[in-house]
């Protein structure tokens, strides 16, 4: 399982006053601190800046590729910041992502041909919503991949995120045992090992203390290891998280010995 | 998953003193900061104590009864000495256990038909070996269900532990990961809701430093959870495992609102 640092994200008041004032050296050290904290690949969040997304985004996948050669997510819902970022990218770029979202697979799906890169299709409903269960996910799931294939993607360039929902939600912990069920039945369903993704800080996205919320967070973090998660965009900054992590591939680890590792 | 105790041992050293004295007030105390700690049960093992074993566990179970409700497991391999705990104890008992063993077939398994209690089953060969993976568990889960019901034993009376073995061994993550296989399984082999335990101390039994051992145990308490452990037999002085246990009841509650819970 890939830690996906989540922390370059304009929520961050931090990035995003570095960002506007187009400073690089707050970015520059968050970024360091990241991948001394494990991070194996860096998402790259520029939230909605207003008209120039493209700016924000080409500034940030600049100054990361200053700093590591770590494989960049180039996180938008907007398909030019995302070629922006495409044509920058001197390293192994990830799209995150498209949906079945119509104007979606239109402007976004393609440019994963285009440059060659892996894209994370959700598992979300045309309309944009989050499916009902398991089951609805897993009908998605297929038409996510159809569309791809459709799109003369290959299909070991998908990578599935089957949408974590906030604890909070009315049926939080139901939606969130069914993602699990999800990522179990995936390679199965698709009939090869595609990879799997989530956001493990939308669980607990809206409230709670910090130490709540990373309670219930490393405990769903070592549930999504067990089944068979590929990567997980976390705050990589929570030693406690990393820690469990670590703590998973050890236990999930086929070789020997692997106790003498973590 | 119920949180079990398994503080009360004479592998630890104040126990053991105060077996040896028939001093009451130390094992009070530890009794009473488990439940305070959130014990659901107490499991008493009087461990290897010479020729008074019987003695052992009557003044153990007599002192754990003085101070709290709690239902008590008999954790010893001597069947008389599960004889005197369970014709002293006032309270719900469990016998843990018995193995195909033929010595536990034929002295152990009988006491829970005649003193009408819960039994724990361990997944051993009949000499007393881990099986090798999976398979073999759920062929040993069999020949346990039937030996149980051939003593005319009711099936609900029965408790399954396939048995955690130490990370230190050189399959140790292939046989715990089998062992959250066979639990999920089990179910469906023995076409009733079976339920089942697991020794989470015996994960890191042998070595490492106490901060590691904690982190690998509750990275895998969180997985037995999600798998869909019945009861778990650990330290529950350890409040970070306890903290965990509840994430994941949190996680894996099919109430709505669950979140407000924690």
């Amino acid at each position: 399982m890939l830690l996906i640092a989540d922390n370059l994200t304009v929520t961050n008041k931090t990035v995003q006053k570095a960002v506007v004032e187009k400073n690089p050296e707050p970015i520059r050290e968050l970024v360091e601190n990241c991948v001394a904290a494990g991070a194996q690949a860096i998402d790259i969040n520029p939230g909605p800046l207003g008209r120039n997304q493209e700016g924000a985004m080409t500034f940030l996948v600049d100054v990361v590729q200053g700093v590591t050669n770590l494989p960049v997510l180039i996180d938008t819902p907007n398909p030019c910041a995302i070629e922006a970022a495409l044509r920058c990218c001197k390293r192994t770029a990830i799209i995150n992502g498209f949906s079945l979202e119509p104007a979606k697979l239109e402007a976004i799906l393609p440019l994963a041909k285009k440059y060659s890169v892996d894209i994370i299709g959700y598992l979300l409903r045309p309309d944009g919503h989050v499916p009902a269960d398991a089951q609805e996910r897993l009908q998605i799931a297929f038409s996510v991949y159809e569309a791809l294939c459709k799109a003369g993607i290959d299909r070991e360039r998908l990578i599935i995120d089957p949408i974590v929902v906030p604890m909070t939600w009315q049926n939080g912990s139901f939606q969130n045992r069914e993602v699990l069920s999800v990522i179990r039945q995936l390679p199965d369903l698709l009939a090869f090992p595609v990879r799997t993704i989530v956001g493990l800080s939308n669980l607990t996205a809206t409230e709670g203390t910090r130490r709540k919320k990373l309670l219930i967070e490393n405990a769903y973090l070592c549930m999504l290891a067990e089944a068979g998660l590929s990567m997980v965009l976390m705050n990589v900054l929570h030693k406690e998280s990393v820690k469990a992590a670590k703590a998973c591939h050890s236990l999930l680890d086929s070789g020997i010995f692997v106790w003498e590792e973590i």
